[in-house]
């Protein structure tokens, strides 16, 4: 006689890496045989409860292979004892690999509601994800990508049982690859030395305007990828992404133009200079915009999580390329070369 | 004969708003009256099951008092029929009021593994959270979380739905804030306009030694707030967070030094200007760990979401302050007053 399995069915699990699934699945769940009655099916089901976790629906399988699952409601409800469990059972159509990465599973579930997913590795039922398992699964998800939106390598345990020395590692790698991108903006400013000795006060809103690109950028990657981390925004929708993000950083660059003009007035600073950094907000804000919106959804199509994205990259981005922005208008309006 | 509510135990929730998790509870769940015996019970309970959702355990009542949970397993296995269920039913310990925090809740579920929640009303049972609430309430606090970060404030619907001009509305708050508190570097740069007329080299550095005190400082916080957000670090482990962060940032700052010297050698500046770069890159690094260690906490503890600590909020404030520490230290070594 076949049996209720309520055991591991472990099969080479140690072969799956990184954030492949296999590693969050359960192993312990209870499978039905086809070819039980009713009857027999109900009294395995009852007598095989674990104390806490009754799932909505069962797999029945022949041997280990995945034919189908019965939902606990027809099993419990059903009055014919005799009828065999693969006339109520339903297909099951939603199936995962094992070796599926952790964040394509999770962007799948955000969209639909699922309380229990089968993980088939070539037709066989080797394991399965139940509401639990989704929540570890999403938890671990988040946390990776607020870590990379912080520009740092996820952790790999509480951030309280990592060393100084494990953290320095994880940090240092982000920290000198921003540190070397960020160096060219010296390399910028000093092409510029003239300009900046011909008018001193230009250097007073370096950080100011730099720093506001960076920011307008960094609130457009950091609803971005949280958006495309729940299945909300899709390659498909760049065209639509891009037009809504240049509209609203035209009125945001309006904006922050304004208070540019007021800040540079309060200063005392010169019409010209005022005009200027006015100008620049409007120029950075809009091309800050079309990079932070561009960049994710290249990155993802390129098959790069978008999380990378951090604020850090993207100010670290804007500094540069503002500043040339900055001293091409500045040239321009003071009439340098 | 009393029988088992189906049915919205409903009762004045328009009152609650906001992140109350009174908006997440379901009303549509099975209660026993504490007086059945078994045998009724389970007949109630097989009758009135639902295709998917199937809890691990009963909510027993008296009126609508909450008495206690009565586990499937125990409900279906017992062979007594005629036993009193609450004999057989278990105190219900955890309870969460209709107007808690949803953050409060996210963090404590976090560390348990629930998978059903009475919401509790004044002894009253006015609903629970399931799995699947559950999963809703975490996914809509890490999108807020996520947001925050971003310094945007929450959007209240999916990206794609949001116009352009709510998006803006949404933007320009934190974006003016953050100008307005970033415009103070301007002043400090006026005020050392001397220091910077007579060494203009001075200027190439200030947008990769703020921009780099930020970066660091955003590691910090973007680990430590979802590290909070998970219930992970607590207030009482501050004096351990800043101990760790001072002794990572040590090593941090050491190495970014040393990147710092390198770099300002590659450019040809004067000795002088490289050990004050560098020495700028220790100070800026130490002095924005313990912004974005200590911050993050203080906040928690006066009731305000540690999450409104993003990467321009953190990047805002060291560059103000950040650049007050670069022109003291080069007045120091050029011996300007």
């Amino acid at each position: 006689m076949s049996s209720i399995q309520y055991d591991a069915i472990h099969n080479g699990l140690t072969a799956f890496q990184g954030d492949a699934i296999a590693q969050y699945m359960r192993t312990d769940f209870m499978t039905l045989p086809d070819h039980l009655c009713v009857g027999e099916a109900r009294d395995r089901f009852i007598s095989q409860l674990s104390l806490q976790d009754i799932p909505g629906q069962l797999f029945v399988v022949a041997d280990k292979t995945l034919r189908g699952v019965l939902s606990i409601k027809k099993l419990l409800q059903e009055k014919d004892l005799k009828l065999p469990i693969n006339h109520l059972m339903d297909n099951c159509l939603l199936r995962v690999k094992p070796d599926a990465e952790r964040a394509d599973v999770v962007a799948m579930l955000a969209q639909r509601e699922l309380d229990v997913i089968p993980v088939v590795d070539k037709g066989e039922l080797v394991g399965c994800l139940t509401m639990k398992e989704i929540v570890h699964l999403q938890e671990d998800d988040v946390t990776e990508d607020a870590q990379l939106q912080g520009a740092t390598l996820p952790l790999e345990k509480p951030y309280l049982d990592m060393t100084p020395w494990a953290l320095w590692k994880k940090r240092s790698v982000w920290l000198l690859l921003l540190f070397v991108a960020e160096a060219y903006t010296s390399s910028v400013l000093q092409h510029f030395e003239e300009s900046l000795e011909s008018a001193i006060a230009l250097a007073f809103f370096i950080p100011l305007l730099i720093g506001t690109g960076g920011n307008s950028g960094t609130q457009i990657t950091s609803t971005l990828v949280r958006a495309m981390a729940l299945g909300e925004v899709r390659l498909r929708d760049m065209g639509q992404v891009i037009r809504k993000e240049v509209t609203t950083s035209f009125m945001i660059a309006l904006t922050l133009g304004l208070a540019g003009c007021f800040r540079a007035w309060m200063m005392g600073i010169g019409i010209e200079i005022t005009m200027i950094v006015s100008l620049t907000l409007v120029c950075i804000t809009l091309w800050s915009a079309i990079v932070s919106s561009v960049i994710p959804m290249v990155l993802k199509r390129i098959g790069i999580d978008p999380a990378v994205v951090s604020a850090p990259f993207i100010a670290t981005l804007i500094d540069g390329t503002g500043l040339i922005i900055y001293f091409k208008i500045a040239q321009y309006f003071l009439g340098l070369n």
